[in-house]
């Protein structure tokens, strides 16, 4: 596919909405969806592969801890075995949405508190990697940390995501805030073409580091999200 | 097949155990295993997967209205499309770890209040009917119910259940109790034969009713089970 | 406290939101507290009743069906005792965080499902009845229902709502939509005056009923909702 | 009440079912009354709080991190304002059936791993202690931990436990296995006698370490625990 814009997409929950993803959709290439464990529902699910299917947009899994109070962004002490089952119901019930219209499953992107794990727990990384394993498809990880060596020593397929939307410290880690913060469009599409051009990444001390990326990511809970991936497709664009 | 045995399984959750699943796999055809709605979690589907893989049992989806206080037993108003929303979740989670083993789903049995309002409900039926075509395996059901109607009315594959371990009133209605009762696995045996060789059943009045089976039900947490789970696997197989 | 305006609040649940509580919070003399079982969660609860306590305004229980994912707006089957069971711990819960204000529940509003099977079923409004005499609160409910017969019948003290954000049919009966849709301020204010003053009420039809009540009720998630409370506030001001 | 014993009590969850409760209460000073979180639901607390109504027992909350499918044992990271938002909630949720028999709360109690990172980790104890201080009441902690310092330092009153069927390490540590294992009956005595008596524990490796109690906990869950019970109440009853 080239390099992709990838979006966490169908986060709402009951009558609870979270994010514009009918506004989004148009520029993703490929949607990471909540699977009913830090968001979503069976309807959300529903009409949110309904809503990707009719945009040509692929679909991955966006499992989480079981944590729907925390919107998945607690951790949780899971041992490698238990967390693969958690993993394994989550991109199953996904997939059941996905045989409804056909279409197959295309990566795994862990989400929040079970994304950080990774990058510090192997036997955590151990569990996202055996669920790739089982579902036959690539991992979305960042580069430079545990994730990546585990994946990587076991030959399970990761894409390298660049996050468009949030802030990196000098030590390449993301900042994480309890609600996403606006980001300027443009500085942001600016940042995306330095990763994909240069394989720098700034930081917010204003330094640079190096950054490679497969697919970039935009969140869908961003204030203005939907200028700030219209402006990312754009420099994907003129970059190819 | 020929008629098979087949019995709900799995339904522990958690530290919790429910039905003696390891001693009445050995004489059971087709397994309905819960999917995390009415009983089992992710870890208990997988081990209850893999116990079936390792007998040669065939898996199907037992999914339920979410409910897992009231074990399923307690029904929901639901629309159609939430609810066959609901059922596609279980049932692609259930697949997931089917997956793992590369295994197909090989029907769907819907649990307790669910099962009881398709055959009030026709939306209720209908949304079952919804998940049978999109997953393409059978139902099990009740004959001569509106279950029954509608399944046959859409074209979507059933087989008839007889139940062995529990009792029918004169209008071939269950008599559901809130824990099964123990039977004697003798009289139960004598009961399934009739089914299958007069196609008659025994009520709780003592009188017959006809009665068509393609699979027996025996349930896996009625007190000594698994007497009589070997008392009709012995019934099945001396008709065969 | 004369006619007061009641509104149903804390709907939010973890990052997601629901109704300006702040907003309306000025206009509002009783509260109708979520208690996690159809929205809130203890972090919601627990800030709703410090917003409550900061203004001034009495706090009631708005328990539920367990049903989150529908907003319990799905009627549940549930036995008397169960359902009982099922609104004393929330009511509990409640009390929880006013014990930590140092504040008392004032009364106690079935919420959505709940309160509509309360007007169907005795099994249901009885079930609400015993919560009220345990806690000793008065409980708020519709006129010319069986709600109030089963109250009235066993002492029950009650207080009867006119919703000013509903319309209302020819029989007395609520239109309930999945959302609530907006409403003309200036007109909700003449129609809380009209029943006030002339005990009648407007239906969607246009004919007038009887309507009698003791406290106006304005939702926290109908669009326009801070307009529309303010408005019925000033209007039970100029009758005061 | 001088030295008494305390076991976590209401441990099943719907249908399924969790010691033996009916058998211990008799041998029981305190029940430590599980609150929905890791185990139990409103029916089962509801019927836990008569049952220990009848027997005289005093009732104390056991909360847990909100974790039904792992019995409470997997450790979850919340900051102190959520945790203790989350531990009013349940502990007011198990007031409301103590006020359904006009009984008071006893005690607060934390659960599993709630109860393992109060020893670790400063803001967890905190937390709890915000509780008792909100419900005015004691908790039960282990001697010689971080626990006990955060406790005293605040002013938090609490009575120090002695395990009578766990097994300590040197250091003082429980041994904590995913299921209890049965204990010698006489045996566990013969250590409550010399905890009492002498303040020494007897460790796993066969020493002594300096032990101080006011209360004896014994488990619900574990195999023999009625005979367990019965022998420490027969222990204390020869020291008194």
């Amino acid at each position: 596919m080239g390099v992709t814009i990838n979006c966490d997409m169908g986060e709402g929950f009951g009558l609870y909405e979270c994010g514009d993803d009918t506004g989004l959709m148009p520029f993703v290439d490929i949607a990471n969806v909540a699977c009913g464990f830090h968001a979503s529902d069976p309807s959300v699910m529903r009409a949110t592969v309904a809503l990707a299917a009719r945009h040509g947009v692929a679909v991955g899994a966006h499992p989480s801890f079981p944590d729907l109070q925390g919107f998945g962004r607690r951790e949780m002490k899971m041992d490698r075995d238990e967390l693969a089952a958690c993993l394994i119901y989550q991109i199953g019930a996904l997939k059941g949405f996905l045989d409804e219209k056909r279409l197959t499953l295309n990566h795994i992107k862990p989400h929040g508190a079970l994304y950080g794990a990774a990058m510090r727990h192997e036997h955590v990384a151990n569990a996202i990697a055996d669920a790739a394993q089982i579902f036959d498809v690539p991992l979305l990880c960042m580069r430079g940390t545990l994730q990546e060596d585990v994946y990587a020593a076991r030959g399970v397929p990761f894409l390298a995501e660049y996050y468009a939307d949030l802030d990196y410290d000098a030590a390449g880690g993301l900042i994480i805030t309890r609600k996403h913060e606006a980001k300027d469009p443009e500085e942001a599409a600016r940042r995306v073409k330095r990763v994909l051009l240069d394989n720098k990444a700034t930081t917010i001390e204003g330094t640079l580091i190096d950054m490679q990326a497969d697919t970039i990511c935009v969140h869908s809970d961003t204030p203005g999200a939907v200028d700030l991936a219209r402006a990312v497709r754009q420099a994907l664009d003129e970059i190819a």
